[in-house]
């Protein structure tokens, strides 16, 4: 079940201009930086009430998902997150539905949350994250 | 200052079949639907712990904001809402700052809140909306 908007993530081509805004001139709280190989992107978390805002931006220009994002549809939001209890149960309802997942779901993601990804042609082009944090908070 | 992601808004073609997804399948709690003819849309609009998502739809196709993105970007989130406590001087402190406003800031938006759009290109391609709600909550 979807429980609120865990986090926002958008593509910047400069990840220093884009925390310098979110941050520095939106005022928004970092949560760090972090580098995610497997992925291809550095990311800098800020902290929106119990939301997050995501910056990611590609390791190698034209690379990964990102990269290949920002060339076709330039800088922007990439996907919305949504916090849910039971992954697996919510899945199996979904895919049940009939909404497509990309990848496997669900698979390992950052800090030990599970996550999954619906296919944005099933959700008005919108690529949804779906993901259960491994403790309750 | 900006306290939470109010809403995300996201460009449908087919509000029916949007409601569909996102409260039917994807079970979202639905806060009921209305028509801004100020802005050429219908609204459907969404709970999500907190924030909420609203889907949008022109009231006739290719006119008005949404119509013109979903002609040129296609279906997908067309902004991102902030609630802020005190827009006018987030409003000052932002222009101070060089970011550009889209349109009068701040300006009378839905449901008594008063609102004001950043222009994205100013933001890493996100058009930003802050609103600030009549009263605390």
């Amino acid at each position: 079940m979807i429980r609120r908007i865990d986090h926002i993530g958008i593509a910047v081509r400069d990840l220093d201009k884009a925390v310098a805004i979110y941050q520095g001139t939106l005022g928004l709280k970092s949560l760090g930086l972090e580098t995610v190989e497997s992925e291809g992107v550095r990311v800098a978390m800020l902290e929106v009430g119990p939301s997050r805002i995501e910056l990611l931006t590609p390791l190698k220009p034209g690379e990964g998902p990102i990269g290949k994002f920002l060339e076709s549809r330039g800088e922007g939001v990439h996907h919305v997150c949504f916090g849910v209890d039971g992954i697996d149960v919510t899945i199996e309802t979904l895919g049940a539905a009939g909404l497509p997942f990309v990848g496997a779901a669900p698979r390992p993601g950052a800090h030990g949350c599970m996550v999954a990804f619906l296919h944005p042609k099933a959700t008005c082009g919108v690529l949804i994250e779906l993901s259960e944090r491994p403790t309750h908070d």
